[in-house]
């Protein structure tokens, strides 16, 4: 690698010492890492291109970050659409998802016919804690987007990646490549494979967990939630 | 009023609709208010024109929008120092100012020293719950913040101002005139007494609750988390 990046086991960790040391509750850092990712998909796609979104959301944490982004996209003026087939009984993924209902955000259970009508795809299956192998139904979510030509931003990985040896060798997810990537908090090994546009989200580490973790992250500018980072992981 | 506004009763009664209704959490609503209330302060005060920023912070919700704003401003390059005199043993207040500490934000317990060695202040003291009379350590707080020259941004409220009788007929707060104001979810009456640059913030209320409490609100602009009003209410 050309540049620092966070193992999936100090992904994990560092998560956990926000959580402690850092004394975040999981309500903010979710939505804080949301409004990253809406940002980043306004930047790559403003409503002017085409206000249909369809958020695919995976059971985990990755999943709530993309509730939260949906609602950010909704209150930008776009029109999304969100697919979430494994839904959590954890009360804060509930109410993510109520807060969506509750703007009439259309839910989906057909991800291919959605994808027929959509303008941009938010990727927010799968995060840093996927381990294979891809389970029901996400294997033919997977290969739908490989195929797709519609627009897509992964939230933190590219949903059946592996988070340190990048995308399968084979089957679902071998040719799966992203438009654009949000890495949340610091990129993931996995970037050294990733070919698109790179943004940093995350704007809650403090100087502390940084050194922790060996980490040289890039300035945002002014009140941006993101940064986009080139190909050595220097801030463009 | 030329426009429409929210009294006390009702702001209390919105904000309780948003956490049953509307399923958000009051971690989720403090974190976007307090992000409003810095994305104001960079835009009427940007680090180029001094980064030292004086947070006072009451003991409630307001407060706690404040240690928000706080952190926020830290990570957009300025340096805070906060007062919170009357530290809430609320848990959320209390991770609210250890995520502040953690970025070596100081605290003073002397406003008045703080006050002349600051480029701008935070008035997170009370909002729309306040009402009279105000306990110490207060009054000589607002006295202070009446007398100063530097400029001030007052949160949902100019603190000691009756929220819909405007400023006090006498005492401390009776010629508090705070240069810019964040109204949070919605205007309220004492808007009308209010002669400085004014921001909506708070971008979380749903069609659904704007229409239960006959608000017209201001279309926001992309991502911005902050809209700027002119004297009748309208979007600047």
């Amino acid at each position: 690698m050309a540049f620092k990046t966070l193992s999936a086991a100090n992904a994990a960790a560092l998560d956990k010492d926000l959580m402690s040391v850092g004394a975040f509750s999981i309500d903010q850092l979710m939505e804080l890492a949301g409004l990253s990712v809406s940002q980043a998909v306004y930047r790559v796609h403003p409503p002017s291109r085409g206000r249909r979104v369809l958020v695919a959301c995976g059971p985990g944490n990755n999943g709530g970050d993309g509730l939260v982004a949906a609602r950010h996209l909704w209150n930008y003026g776009y029109t999304p659409t969100v697919y979430y087939p494994k839904q959590s009984k954890n009360e804060l993924y509930q109410r993510l998802a109520t807060q969506l209902k509750d703007l009439s955000v259309p839910f989906t259970t057909d991800f291919s016919a959605s994808l027929q009508e959509t303008d941009h795809v938010v990727d927010a299956i799968f995060g840093f804690s996927f381990s294979s192998p891809l389970r029901e139904p996400f294997p033919s979510v997977i290969t739908a987007l490989e195929n797709t030509k519609i627009p897509v931003t992964a939230v933190d990985a590219p949903s059946s990646w592996d988070i340190e040896k990048g995308p399968p060798s084979e089957g679902p997810g071998a040719k799966f490549m992203p438009d654009f990537l949000v890495s949340l908090t610091a990129p993931k090994p996995l970037v050294g494979w990733f070919t698109g546009r790179h943004f940093l989200g995350g704007r809650f580490v403090s100087p502390g967990i940084a050194r922790k973790y060996n980490l040289d992250l890039p300035e945002y500018d002014g009140v941006d939630q993101i940064v986009e980072l080139g190909k050595n992981g220097e801030k463009l």
